[in-house]
């Protein structure tokens, strides 16, 4: 008979916040609480700001804060669970903070450590899209691209812990650099930022966009954002360069997915993170038949492409679900 | 205690020649046997070659028919080896053949049917220069390009049995076609194919090199294939466009490495292959320069890049090792 599950708690610790999760012995969600990562301060302030929030979250759902079992925190960075130590993490401003010890020494739980993209493709593993599937590959599109890998039902780490980037992938050598990656990768030719790259290009040759309406006057500037949702709302129009540029960028993912299919051969690719949630009408289709050009059917027979169900709890809960599990995972 | 191996046979079914070896109750190679495929004259032909390199090869070494536990058998095409039956082998020109029953009935022995590069790299994982190593990946250079995955010590075959396919991962979206494979694929990009294909544009074009002593007259011979012997030979006399010509392969071989050690974080890689095999002076730097150059230091640390070790041999001694586990591998 399976052990009964216990009560935990799931942190997903971001640049800018800090959301968490609680499941409940039914893997069930009792509740979330939102906070903002005070980054600035240092990590001693981080750890404490998890800490109140964790126990913010317990009070707002009546919880008795020493029934909880475990609490699993999710970091941006590649992370050994077994060592504890973020060697580093560029949005926390952390170098070797010994990130499990200090939040073990105030939260007085265990604490499971887990880089926050793995935490991400293991909730879904466990909680969303890819429920009752034992191989899977997790692909988050954002202003940059992470992944994961769940084999067997458990999280593949590799040598390192540092599996999954799919994002820091080539698939197109002797393409341009995109942010903090290699020149071509899967992340420069297909995130948010890379879409946004070739707009800009397009629209300062002199392609007419309903996006000019409202960024007209940024398209030189180094912080211009084009958010996802402004992309759907343009596409939604029937805008004809944000159409072409969605196209290229499902073809780009279509290709690396069907490259995973046919390396590692998993049941299911999960496709998540704020661009396939903002955009899926305009992307998902031209993904699937961009697979299946670049597979063999013996190869794709049977994978699945599929959207992340979870959103934004995927992280918090792939933690809190990490956490506890005494087998070591 | 672990228990005592026993001694099998493993064959390489290749589409020209059926190479088999046998290893005795203490891993030790003791001999081997080649002869030709009988392709043309179908599949049961074949099966009988397989039948009598296997009697042959016991004669040769006085080894009882009788005291050999299994025999394994590779064959290039994806192949479920609980199923055994191959659905496609271009290269036998086998559809739908019940490989396995069939060698079972005229063997009498308990047969495993293995993909040929999931084999050679199982092969270098228990003989070769995988020893001691969980988590592999083989990648064999040569006229083609194929790969296998070994994960904590065993086969991962994936969802289709056809996992490992490292060539039919595109790395120059946009790229041309190169076989049966599709555009801008590893394969299409870098195998001896690929690098036959440079060189003969660029002789086309005047560009000077040794290999026009020989295949000058053939430069539009659709079966014209320029050996690596004969591209190692023009490298050591210096040949600066077959130079050029391996300097770009070897790049191409280390951005994919890189993109490997980035999605599976593998303690080592392996490189085997026709190609590997002759040119590894003129390539290994470079792979491995450029692996440094498109990996972060955090995601390769002390991961491995070798060379194979066994040759030919790979293949059909994975193929006995496979045999003889009864663990389901």
């Amino acid at each position: 008979m399976a052990k009964r599950q216990k009560k935990s708690i799931g942190v997903d610790l971001g640049g800018t916040k800090i959301l968490t999760c609680a499941i409940d012995e039914k893997d069930r969600v009792v509740g979330r609480y939102k906070t903002s990562t005070p980054a600035k301060d240092g990590a001693d302030a981080v750890v404490l700001a998890i800490d109140s929030a964790v126990r913010s979250l317990c009070e707002s759902i009546h919880w008795d804060f020493d029934a909880i079992e475990a609490v699993g925190a999710a970091v941006p960075a590649p992370v050994d669970p077994e060592v504890g130590i973020v060697e580093k993490a560029t949005n926390l401003g952390w170098i070797d903070f010994p990130a499990k010890k200090a939040l073990e020494k105030l939260l007085k739980k265990r604490i499971h450590l887990e880089n926050d993209v793995n935490a991400g493709t293991y909730g879904e593993s466990v909680f969303g899209a890819g429920r009752g599937f034992g191989d899977i590959v997790g692909i988050f599109l954002g202003t940059g691209i992470g992944g994961g890998i769940v084999l067997n039902g458990k999280l593949h780490r590799g040598k390192n812990r540092a599996a999954g980037e799919v994002g820091h992938m080539v698939i197109q050598e002797g393409g341009y650099r995109q942010g903090l990656g290699f020149p071509g990768t899967f992340e420069s030719v297909a995130s948010r930022m890379a879409i946004q790259k070739y707009l800009v290009g397009k629209m300062k040759e002199g392609k007419k966009s309903l996006l000019l309406k409202k960024h007209k006057k940024q398209l030189d500037d180094p912080h211009l954002r084009i958010k996802s949702g402004d992309l759907r709302k343009a596409a939604e129009a029937g805008d004809k360069l944000v159409l072409k540029a969605l196209h290229r960028n499902a073809h780009s993912i279509g290709i690396h997915c069907a490259g995973l299919i046919n390396f590692l051969g998993p049941e299911i690719i999960i496709l998540g993170g704020g661009v396939m949630e903002a955009l899926e009408p305009f992307l998902l289709q031209t993904i699937i038949d961009t697979v299946e050009e670049y597979t063999f059917e013996i190869t794709r027979r049977g994978v699945e492409i599929t959207v992340a169900k979870l959103g934004d709890d995927a992280v918090p809960l792939g933690a809190a679900a990490l956490a506890r599990e005494k087998r070591k995972n």
